[in-house]
């Protein structure tokens, strides 16, 4: 991976709005997910392919920290890259710039692992080796 | 069943507000869901039972009609009725109260159907008889 | 306003999926509303600048009709038409088309009106006459 | 405050599962918020009291650690105490409990702060020194 990975942008809905005239703060973990998903993609992993084939990412913890309320309207950029890659868990981080304001908005983080959909834990270095050594080389990648 | 269902009781939540200052018309939807849900298990049925038989209940058609606002913090009082049910479809009616003004909120209606995990239509008549008859009843019973 | 008019595009995510792995039916309802603000501003009406001249555009009725299951990573294309325009209220029809698919999936209305912050009811035709033309044209350019 | 604040529930909705089959990682962000509105409703202090006296009480950093899965139906305790405050900012942490399973499902924290309704910080102890003694109280009522 180059640094030639594309921001997610998402626009801010209306039904995102609360009373307070700002995006609920609650829509920026969705968005974590819609940009983690769109990173995935974009390094080739396809997330209904990988639960085809029996896997799924479950989310172990998630921060966010809100640095500017984003309005109604605003398109926010999601950059997104791996803080830490264990064999086991996923850790990435997201950048968020607010695009209509230019303001960095927010940053957070999300641990995922991988499990089957019985809940047991798998091990991608064994299991899926091809997707393991992927992630291992976007980490090596980064440095 | 007598008239002693008891209504559907839901506090409007600060993340269902929108920047109107307002409840977002998309969760009553969802309130419709949590009444249609609560209905069934007063009448005996728990829906994650039906599932593990094997039967879900999409929803093939909604309609909701707004009367008053409803605001944060506001107790929303739903009745539900069933209004037709055909051995295939079941029709219910949704009556809201929001209870902190006293006035009628708004009105809907869903259309449900039965179909097993595969999309198929299930005919409650002939596979699930208990529960036809329950239903059957239900409507006599209103009469 | 001709027949150019381009469908409004929406990814189905993850988190708007349910347990029995499709679209949750209430997401419909705010596809419906995000197709509606950019109907609007292709025919030249920001939302955020409506309101912020005083006018806003509480939904006074929807509906829907769900013809064919959406799941994660479903295209949705939303075709926007004015049904009818009485100078207060709007009625707006949408057809959904699963790109991904090519079925039609869903189609559905909704009612809005216009009000001022403090809930009453706005003629256009009287207060905001630009506006009021715009949408008679498009309504006649629509026959 | 004695340690007899009630702990605050919430019955996992069909709406709020995702295609996993469990309950979507966004949500307890917003069950959070709801535990966090009843906190204060049981400490005497009515979210809506605050708006309409001119304060509002934005997130400022939020996370969540999620420990075990929560199904449709199951009904979830969440208990609220307070970590830290400044007089400018108060975090607050939530220990969730599956009530059907009982078993811990996640914990989370909140750092909310304090603002007027243009975003200015407020602080409490200058401004509203009646809710600042209140949770000062609070936090020495702890140890």
């Amino acid at each position: 991976m180059s640094g030639a990975m594309i921001p997610y942008r998402h626009t801010a809905q209306y039904y995102e709005t609360d009373r307070m005239g700002i995006i609920h703060h609650s829509n920026y973990i969705r968005w974590m997910e819609e940009a983690r998903i769109d990173f995935l993609r974009q390094i080739g992993i396809r997330f209904s392919d990988l639960e085809a084939s029996g896997l799924i990412s479950p989310i172990y913890q998630v921060s966010c920290q809100y640095r500017r309320t984003v309005k109604f309207e605003d398109v926010v950029a999601i950059e997104v890259s791996i803080v830490k890659y264990s064999g086991v868990k996923l850790v990435l981080a997201y950048r968020m710039t607010n695009e209509t304001t230019g303001e960095l908005c927010a940053d957070g983080e999300t641990t995922s692992c991988f499990t089957n959909f019985d809940g047991r834990l798998i091990s991608l270095k064994k299991e899926f080796s091809g997707l393991h050594e992927l992630l291992e080389s976007l980490v090596n990648g980064q440095k």
